[in-house]
């Protein structure tokens, strides 16, 4: 049980951006610099008026006035750690400093429906993993039959591959829908068209907090200190054109037109009262993949279509279905030296659940297009149509605190014409 | 025939770089901050210098004083085209206002052998393609047989796959050999453990000069625009590493621990004259892939190893080789609309001619292990041993000019203790 905490902020029942939680992002307002914010109730505290008024613990540093969260992540574990804990007692219902303050109140706290959210980091590496086992298992089902589903390196590593990190996008970001080769049954050489199987993944990333040195790996016991916070995914995929080109190097087109992630990095402090068992592994991993802590989270995740301002929900998921933790992909990622930077994202892959219901994709809803769904207005769907919008939400809830991430949500634009 | 131009500095008759040349690079001598130079004979054109004394056409820019070639290169194509000349013109013997100030020669002109070079640009993106046949055939060949030695998507597209931007390194940085899951023959589990196959993959990369927004496709004849220039690459390969992990997403580990490139960017304006014919496609490439002019080489390329000291040649390749251009590469990377950022590198994928001393890997030279090449020591080789040394060298030469690009080296060093 938590000690319970209040804040003198009016925050919802049912807010995400409780005083436990508190994540970061990047904002403006009108024509304002982008800053560092954090995420209460309905508003955003302006760290940058925090830090020039002196009332936060890194003097001088001015990381909060950037327009990504890079710098003030570089400063590490411990600045981490202090900020977070001050702004907690800054605004906590004992504490008058903020609370009394009523003209720095009036410069500090901006509402969020006024404010346009940023790319919280630049990322300078983007990786993504394949780590749900119900996933992986559904999608070689679908392809390579049951008995074959899973390829045999996938129960010893977490296969990941480098993404596009150029083509990561905030939340609310249009995405037009991508055009390329596509291979049609039957046809003895692919077509030049629009994607007609588009698709969306859920997905959580995870973001790099500490930087390491070519050829040298991070032990997964050390691993969970490299991690900042983590973030909504939506992994969109162009099914059609990722069938003809991804063997055998793996897909690109097909991913690299858009990769829409949530505005607030929820830190994994505010995480920590969540954390749950890890999945069991069999067969055991090699040793460096061996933990000996839990590193899976309790964090309930969901999906919806929105087609003419209607929502349904598709999906409802948990991201501790995941079998690889995000300890050990990292570790996996440098074991053979590859080095990380700060604000690195690492995408978990798709989520998938042992439910029809908790399937992370609609390749999977729709089992490769035999069934398909039916949206509220009536309408069904196998794949994605024009101007639809995907909202992908999360929130971890326990002994009445909830920290929750908001959403990522992207519409989709016809294609080009050529 | 090109006219014939002549400078007032000393340029041996083999040297790579010429007045033709002029190719730029980051460097730094002893504590002093790294700035743009460009090669001329055994001298680097401290371009920091000029600018400050306004000699350059970037009055104001200051961007030779950075540590990266980013800023410079995105001022764009015109920008190039006039610093070139400019510099042609300063260095040329029928130019004295270089010439004939002394004080200002002994300011801008720095010996190479006293520099240190660093990498001459940021690389928001590294993508790597897969577009020698020869290439592609050979190890389809070892692998599936040469019935169905090329993948039916190969000759349809310049397949390519997202690198690691963050483990490229400047040529004369070791490289540890990388340890990871290895799958033995015979046995059930893979097991941990160094590297055992390691290679090199004989590459070019160009620098992407100009960038693109999101959902903003490049023609193919447009693409020729988005070229900065090229340099030597090698694409370190853990052949047994890789072997276990690709299926399905692709190379990673055995990809992520380093990737060396050449310090010295040619530009596409010092390769003009060196413009060839494009290598016959069949079938012919789908519209968009078909471009209206060549846009190929005549790169002579050379890979050595050198062990205590002495140097074996193993290798000698030519880019003209290529099946995919550069053109076509950069338009298929961007056809589903992802963007492009000033600096992303693009790997040609190894380049591998006819004949067999043209392969431009160990796997292919040794046609896997079973045919070991013997060094001018008498030792022999199937793989990279610890402490080996692999140098890649690249030059033009016609009508008496030459542009060269000097070398790519790295030394493998020995696997960490675990």
């Amino acid at each position: 049980m938590m000690k319970t905490k209040t804040t003198f902020i009016e925050v919802a029942r049912d807010s995400d951006f409780t005083i436990y939680n508190l994540p970061y992002g990047i904002f403006s307002v009108g024509a304002s610099a982008p800053r560092v914010g954090v995420a209460i109730g309905d508003w955003i505290l302006d760290l940058n008026v925090l830090e020039q008024e002196g009332l936060l613990p890194t003097p001088g540093a001015n990381v909060f006035a950037e327009a990504t969260l890079n710098s003030f992540i570089a400063l590490g574990n411990d600045v981490w750690k202090k900020t977070r804990q001050r702004l907690q007692d800054l605004l906590s219902t004992d504490n008058t400093e903020l609370q009394d303050n009523h003209s720095l109140r009036g410069k500090a706290f901006v509402k969020q429906s006024e404010a346009t959210m940023h790319l919280p980091v630049e990322i300078p590496g983007y990786t993504d993993f394949y780590s749900s086992r119900e996933h992986a298992f559904n999608v070689g089902c679908m392809f390579r039959g049951p008995e074959n589903a899973l390829m045999p390196n996938w129960t010893e590593l977490p296969v990941g591959y480098n993404g596009r990190a150029s083509s990561v996008v905030i939340s609310g970001t249009d995405i037009i829908r991508p055009s390329g080769q596509i291979k049609l049954p039957g046809n003895e050489r692919p077509v030049f068209g629009a994607c007609q199987k588009l698709d969306f993944e859920l997905e959580t990333g995870f973001i790099v907090g500490k930087a390491t040195e070519l050829g040298q790996p991070v032990s997964v016991d050390e691993a969970p200190k490299y991690i900042f916070g983590m973030v909504l995914l939506n992994d969109w995929s162009a099914r059609d054109i990722q069938q003809w080109e991804y063997v055998p190097l793996g897909p690109f087109n097909a991913k690299t037109f858009g990769t829409s992630i949530s505005p607030w990095i929820v830190t994994m402090e505010a995480l920590e009262p969540f954390r749950c068992e890890n999945t069991a592994q069999d067969p055991e991993p090699l040793k460096y993949l061996q933990e000996k802590q839990d590193s899976n989270y309790d964090i309930q995740l969901q999906v919806a279509f929105e087609v003419n301002g209607e929502e349904t929900v598709i999906c409802n998921s948990n991201f501790k279905y995941m079998y690889w933790t995000m300890a050990q992909q990292l570790t996996h990622h440098t074991v053979s030296g590859c080095n990380l930077r700060v604000g690195d994202l690492m995408g978990s892959g798709t989520i998938s659940g042992p439910e029809k219901s908790s399937f992370g994709s609609l390749l999977e809803l729709t089992w490769n297009m035999t069934e398909p769904l039916t949206l509220k207005n009536g309408e069904s769907r196998n794949f994605i149509q024009d101007n639809d919008t995907i909202i992908m939400r999360g929130y971890c809830e326990k002994d009445g605190v909830r920290v929750g991430f908001g959403e990522v949500r992207g519409k989709v634009l016809p294609a080009l014409k050529w």
